[in-house]
């Protein structure tokens, strides 16, 4: 349940509101949300202590909303969200595709995968400074340089920069360099970096963890939409099953739960969610016939000797062609590709 | 590995190669492909051995394939297989749409249905009448009955028809009365029920088991086809993950993977796979783009009162919009939607 | 629900209330047992159609209960069911153990075995004559020859035989050589098979599927309890999860989950549910604390040429330690472990 | 691969096997391990370079290992490990039982349960200050203030505490006031908050995460060990599967797997691992059977009211007796329980 204030209501008004429903041990958590303070209750209560709530002074509207998902769910807002990273709208019209390394690591290399995938289409650059390794011995990311060496692709291509933040004291750097904050799978549920990630307001790229479920994953952008920042798009990325044929069991289906539950944008990471370079096209191309908003995809232009995830690299040319048939694919759903601002204005 | 005879091999020869072949511990299986007697091997013997074999008289041929895909395999065959049912050709340049009740229910609901899906487009019928559930107080299917009606309609819509087959004794039956033979998920490691499936030669769609791995499924394809029926289509159709916002996890890439390791035909079932009738549409179309060779729908023309998994079927009406998105998508990736015969004799 | 019938009502009293039960749209399976009609309801109905049903003439006793698992459930009877194998029996205060090689191979290897167990207090002989294999070409089995073999040691050693059955068509003749008919992982919703060997009335052991939740198992029970066979033992022998260290994650939670729910033995598997020799003890040990019935272990004299699962067995040391440590758990836990006949009688 | 530098190396040594090794594309971390330089390589180069390196100045020892766990390895060290955390010895000969509500809510219920716990014989008092919770809706927990009324309890029962770490600027205020971090299965891969664990050289609890294998949990572990902080214990917490009778699926294998590959000492919670008070007790005697070092148990005074996690606190009867079971199956292994010093110094 939510409770929203009026524009003008005053505090003692609020604090009545969270009194009168902690008598009914309903603890309520306070955020703003569109100028308005907003009253969320870790429950429901009794439909009549909810009409002596909407009767008391200061109260504007009580919106009565199940399950964990409450600022991200359909019921709070039934309009699909879009959010603007540059000049780039994910959720709108468009289907938007970022693509790039999976790391930074080095100058050279960025700027060979930059201006490949701008020509190939793509409307923002993926790259990780800070790199999340299941080992302390593997290579973890340049950070600060990698982050540089984004900026500066991004002033040659013209392509926003999304990349990773792994705790909250990176999120302030990061913020000022880069034009999207990915939290990572292991990350999705480390919640004082989603508090801080909230409180910067700046674009987020939540991945989806791998062991959890949609009603999770929802529970976990709240964090972020709780503190008032709106701008979070969702990243399904496959999930850990028995199967050992892929790395992870791209979940497909998980797209239409969340658009049907939620107003949060919504796309597909289908290098990292298959983990073979092979299955990334027909994956990404299923991605977009099942009403994904974009893709995040991993291309590096000597695949072979990335230092990162090298089996699931796409080189430039077969991005180039995933570029082309998901062109096509789109067009039949009706959903045209966003046009990379690199092929607008020449590059 | 797989040690093929001449066509006009005696008998004397072939037990000196299994001979041979056990001296060094390696057992071997026969069967007859193609006309010629082939003998598989559990294992890949040393080298210098295979060389030895190779030389004995009577020997055509040495394959050495490894895991226990070998018929099945792209090493054994490169090109695609078709698998014939009726007129349908699966696994062929058509795109091809089974469709139809979950449980053949009476004559007028399945008449209702076979009508509507033949003239959306749907090329098969599909409808259990020996149902595999959960419970033994759920309704267990039509038996007989339900084969006649299945029989019956494909008289008046010339739809060829895939049922279910549960136990060895039922396959003799069934095979007289439908053109494909279904193997469930619960049934995909019955091996004497595949064994006897393999001797019948009719045409056998093969369901992915719940847990599965596309290892096991093909290995199970292994004992269709080792007793000479090649007329195996897989059947994608859920695996058993953590995941409660769908009954199973539809698992596309495995579609890519069996594609790259096997020659076989594949189709989807995304009413079984997501059990959520809005799930079908996005997932059906997410198939077509990932390279799927057809799809098995769940229809019913009274979906709220449906016997069996109501909750993923879907209206006639939302059958024909699904066929008509899902021309498009195929259009897309260059892959014409078989034509239905009711469509093209009109009924 | 359950209606039960008194034991001299008549037909037309028992077609009354499948018809009157009909008109609420709610279907009934009938079976016998302990000597009365029992109607199973597919769900119960309204409460005042209970009340109605119960006023009917030949109604002894409704009895409400939910879920899928009904004559298996605590609520139809609230004390643990024992389960007789030969002198054997599972279920009652002693904890059992049956032991022997995954597949019988040949008379020497069972014969050394079966001594073998037998001297460390086994108390049932275990041993696979047909073997369901995921592929074709491993070896299947010694069929007919590996039951004659199992009988000749239950000759020997007094231990009765457990071994299990891959269809219908081989229950009768394995009923007549086995004291105990083994329901296998991949066969748990083989639901011809549970129909027959519930028919058989025989003792049977029936493993949990793979990906089977404890509810589904309780139900596939049910299948054969209706039957009338009311001789069912469950086996935990673990289920398919992401991690690799182990063939299977051996889930002892579902012991305990089982002995509140159902009245049946359950006993646990910790070979097949490790896939790893050096796991049997501690699990085995483990489960016996853990409240289980019983314990299913391989073992083999000569572990490194088994023809089937060698990585897991025991050697004959191994299981007799394994024994001993188990005997002082068992003892911690105020359970006996029952006395093999062998060391009774003297062998 | 370890390469250990001798005690008096000098940094031009170093730089020298850091840079041969960079020669052949070999990347290397470098820490300190008693005292002596140790450089970890990504992966272990070809034999002969292997040598080349032996022979290199201020060289000790090269250490050939596999795998990511290396510091935490039984190759690197092959004696069982022990953490001492106050005056508990985790790891020796003793099984430890850290026990306590698992959030700390007022002062009141604080001091009831760690009175109760100490009285039947905890040897620590856990408790959560900062609790991650999947909902921002849900209660946080005290903070500080939960902190102070742990030290509080310590003071009064002289059990030493372990509390929940979230984000590194925690760990420094957390270990002034606790005995040993805990690190929640949510964050095992939070990287930074594991360095600056590590860093700190404080006790450290280091639970499994819900999708991580046990190579992954290792690997975790070297982030901590490889900053000098050798004083890491695992705790084994139940793993996701799709099985929903239980919260998580505990992994009882995996304490014997870790044992068998590490050195560190490995606790294990069937409070969250089964989500259900009534499994607590036989899943805990599972675990003390299967070779575990101890158990982390949730107990609560007024369990229906926990503000956390009520449906798996036991009662402070229940873990009393829990705790008699216990020592009972703990002398059928041969493994005292430790004595709490509440009860050996009377509180």
């Amino acid at each position: 349940m939510i409770v929203f204030m009026e524009r003008h209501s005053i505090s003692e008004q609020v604090d009545r509101v969270v009194a009168e429903l902690g008598t009914f041990g309903v603890r309520t958590t306070a955020c703003v949300q569109d100028g308005r303070v907003a009253l969320i209750a870790e429950r429901a209560p009794m439909p009549e202590i909810i009409e002596r709530i909407q009767a008391l002074r200061g109260v504007a509207e009580v919106l009565v909303i199940g399950g964990s998902s409450r600022l991200g769910s359909r019921a709070y807002r039934s309009a699909d969200s879009t959010v603007r990273v540059g000049d780039v709208v994910i959720g709108g019209p468009e289907f938007v595709v970022a693509a790039g390394p999976c790391a930074v690591e080095n100058g050279e290399q960025l700027a060979d995968v930059a201006a490949a995938v701008a020509l190939s289409g793509a409307t923002m650059l993926r790259g990780g400074a800070f790199k999340p390794r299941s080992s302390p011995y593997s290579f973890q990311g340049l950070g600060p340089a990698g982050l540089e060496l984004l900026a500066e692709q991004r002033a040659r291509t013209g392509l926003p920069v999304v990349t990773e933040v792994l705790e909250p004291a990176q999120v302030g750097p990061v913020a000022e360099r880069a034009d999207m904050l990915q939290i990572g799978a292991r990350n999705m549920q480390n919640f004082p970096l989603l508090r801080e990630v909230g409180r910067s307001g700046h674009p987020t790229l939540l991945k989806r963890g791998l062991a959890a479920t949609v009603d999770e994953w929802l529970a976990a952008a709240e964090y972020v939409l709780r503190e008032g920042n709106g701008n979070v798009v969702l990243c399904e990325r496959g999930i850990r099953t028995f199967e050992p044929a892929t790395r992870f069991t791209l979940d497909l289906s998980a797209v239409a739960v969340v658009k049907r539950q939620s107003h949060l944008p919504v796309i597909v990471d289908p290098s990292h969610g298959t983990g073979r370079s092979w299955l990334v096209r027909p994956l990404a191309l299923a991605a977009a016939a099942a009403g994904a908003d974009g893709l995040l995809v991993d291309v590096h232009t000597d695949a072979h000797n990335a230092l990162c995830d090298a089996d699931q690299a796409l080189t430039a040319k077969e991005f180039d062609e995933l570029m082309r048939s998901a062109g096509r694919v789109l067009g039949a759903v009706d959903r045209p590709l966003a046009c990379s601002p690199a092929l607008v204005e020449g590059m």
